[in-house]
C-alpha cells in the first residue's frame, strides 16, 4: 500500500472520512522549542531527525528540505493535512518526514521537538495509534523523551501533558449543517472533553460541512480512555447525523434530491468556482452518493480527494505556476468539469 | 399561419422579442363600461361581438365563452398576454375573441367596450398596425364609434383618447439589468412619453430581464409618430444593452459565459425550480445564445416559448388538474430537464 489514505475508498463510505492520531514527544536534553536556541535548534533537529529515519526505515520515511519549500508546496502540504500552518511559517530550523504512503508523518521542531502523525481512511482509529505508537517505541529507542512518572509525557503546551496523544476523527455533517443542529450539540460535546474543530483543525473553519473533532484533554487519562470517549461522542454525533437525513428524506425529498442534483449540475457546467462553493457543491454530492440519491456513476476519485485537489496549492503544482483568484477559479472549474461530465 | 409569434424563431434573434398594438375603442350609443348598466352591457358585447366576428371571419375569429373558464384556463390567457389581469377577474358580461394563430384578439367590455390587439415576433410593429387597423376598419363597418373631431376617438381613460393606440415592444435587457443601468435609462426615456414596464405590463414585474416599452400617450400624436418615437426610444435602449453587453465581453467574459453555463446545468439537473429563478435561467440561455457563448444545440422550442409553457396556469394545463406550488415547481423541474438535457 503505497496512497495516501484519502484515495482509499473506505473514505467516502461513510460521515467518518478518516482517524488521525498525533503524539507530542520531547527529548528531555533539550529546552522546549520556545525557548531553544537556532544552534541547539539545529542539533536537536539533526538528532530526531536520525532516530526517526532509523525508527521508519522500513516505511520509507522521506526527510524533506522544508526550508526551501516554495508558497505553492507548502500550501500543498496543508491541503493534504500533513504539517499544521504555524510549522511551515516559521524560520527556525524544522525538519518533516514523511512515510511513503503519506500517511505517517513526523514534524520536528514545531510546537513540540517531535510530532508523530498516524492518518487511516474512515474509521480506524486503533490502527492509525498503533502505527504511531510503532513510530514513538522505535524513535525512542535511540532519544530519551521529557517524562514525568506521575504526569507522563512533558510537552510545551499543558494540555498535551501526559499521554501526548491527540486522537481525531474527520466527519461530514451536511444534514447537521443545513438544519443548524450542530451548534447545539456542542455543548454536550464539550462536556466529555472533546472539541469540534474546523477542517483544518484549530482555528480553521468547516469548508464543505468537514470537521475533525478530537478530544481537548489528555492529561490523567489513558489512550484507551481517550480513544474510547472520543469514538462514543463521535457515534452519538453521526447519529444525530443520521436521524437529521433521515428526516430530510422523510419529510423533504424533493428538497434534497433537488440540493444534491444542482450541485451536479454546477459542477458538470460552471466556468469559474471558488474553493468554498465548489466544497459545499462537493459536500452534497458525497451526500448524495451516501444517502443513494445520485444515481450517476461515482467519479474516479474519492470525494475528499477531489476536496483536496482543487485547493490552490494544488491546483497551482498541477500548472506548474502561481496562480491569481480568478484564473485559479477557472482551473478549478475546468477541472471539476472533466470529473463530472 | 396558424402558430403563435412566440413559437417563431424571429422571437429569439433579437433583444426584441415582438410588437405590439393595441386599440382602444367604443360605441357611441352606449355608455363607457363603468357607467354601463348590465343588460346594456350584455348588449354591447353581443352588438361588437357579432360585428367582430364579422370583421375577423377571414382569420377564423373564436369567440370564447369567458365566463365559464377556469381558474387554469384565466391563467393560460394572463401568460400568452392575449388577456389583462382585470379583465378576466371582473363579473360584468364581457367577451373575447381570438384569431386562429391567437395573434389578433378582441377584449369586449374590458375598460374600453372594444381593444383590439395584434401581436408579431420580433421588431414587426408596423405590421402588427396594420392587422390591427384591418379588424378596426372591418368592425367599424357595421359599428359607430365614439370619436370627436378634434380629440379623436373617446376612450375611458384619457390617457388613451386620440388614436387609442399603444404600441409596444417586448424587449429583454439581461446586461441593462445585471450593470442596473436601466434605472437611469428611464427619466430619458420618459421625456419621450415612452414607458418601460414589467413582462405582463402595467402594474407588473420584470422577469427574467423582460420588459415591455409603449407609449405612454397617444393625444396630439398621429399613429406614425406615435410608433416613430417608440422605435427610436426602444433602438436606443437597445444599443445601450448592446454595449453592456460588449463591455462584458471585453473585460468579463470569463463571467459572462460562468453565468451562462451555470444556467445550463441548473435547468437540466434541478428537481424544483420556481418561475422566477428559471426566468433568470432561461434569460441567462438566451443571452448565451444571442452572445454565441452556448455553442450546445438550441432546443427545439423558442425560449419565450418555454418562458411561457413553465408558468403556472401552462403547468396546470398541462397536468390536467390544479396543483400547490411544491408540486408545480417539481413539474416545471422535469419539464426543464427534458428540454435541456
Amino acid at each position: 500500500m503505497s496512497s495516501p489514505w484519502y484515495q482509499s475508498a473506505t473514505t467516502d463510505e461513510s460521515q467518518i472520512l478518516s482517524s488521525r492520531v498525533r503524539l507530542a514527544r520531547n527529548i528531555k536534553k533539550y529546552n522546549f522549542p520556545k525557548k531553544l536556541s537556532p544552534q541547539d535548534a539545529a542539533a536537536m533537529v539533526t538528532e530526531a531527525q536520525q532516530a526517526a529515519i532509523r525508527a521508519g526505515s522500513h516505511r520509507l520515511f522521506h526527510q524533506l528540505d522544508i526550508n526551501g519549500l516554495s508558497e505553492t508546496e507548502q500550501k500543498v502540504f496543508l491541503e493534504k493535512h500533513i504539517t499544521s500552518p504555524e510549522f511551515l511559517r516559521g524560520q527556525h530550523p524544522k525538519g518533516l518526514l514523511i512515510s511513503d504512503d503519506q500517511n505517517i508523518s513526523v514534524m520536528l521542531n514545531e510546537e513540540d521537538h517531535i510530532r508523530i502523525q498516524s492518518v487511516q481512511a474512515g474509521e480506524k482509529l486503533s490502527e492509525a495509534l498503533e502505527l504511531a505508537n510503532q513510530v514513538d517505541d522505535l524513535i525512542e529507542e535511540s532519544l530519551e523523551f521529557a517524562y514525568h512518572n506521575e504526569y507522563g509525557y512533558l510537552t510545551a503546551c499543558p494540555t498535551n501533558v501526559g499521554t501526548g496523544l491527540r486522537a481525531s476523527f474527520m466527519i461530514h455533517l451536511p444534514c447537521l449543517d443545513t438544519t443548524g443542529q450542530l451548534k447545539n450539540l456542542i455543548p454536550h460535546i464539550t462536556k466529555f472533553g472533546i472539541t469540534i474543530r474546523g477542517i483544518y483543525g484549530e482555528g480553521t473553519q468547516p469548508m464543505g460541512s468537514i470537521y475533525q473533532i478530537s478530544n481537548q484533554r489528555t492529561l490523567g487519562k489513558s489512550e484507551e480512555d481517550i480513544i474510547q470517549d472520543l469514538q462514543n461522542v463521535t457515534k452519538n454525533v453521526i447519529e444525530h447525523e443520521n436521524q437529521a437525513r433521515d428526516n430530510f428524506l422523510k419529510s423533504r425529498l424533493n428538497y434534497l434530491e433537488d440540493r444534491v442534483h444542482r450541485a451536479y449540475g454546477i459542477l458538470s457546467h460552471s466556468r469559474m468556482i471558488t474553493a468554498e462553493e465548489a466544497m459545499h457543491l462537493l459536500s452534497d454530492i458525497r451526500l448524495g452518493y451516501l444517502a443513494n440519491i445520485l444515481q450517476k456513476p461515482r467519479p474516479k476519485m474519492q470525494i475528499y480527494q477531489i476536496m483536496i485537489e482543487i485547493q490552490p496549492g494544488h491546483l497551482q503544482r498541477l500548472a506548474g505556476r502561481e496562480m491569481q483568484n480568478e484564473e485559479r477559479d477557472a482551473q478549478r472549474a475546468e477541472k471539476l468539469r472533466e470529473i463530472f461530465s
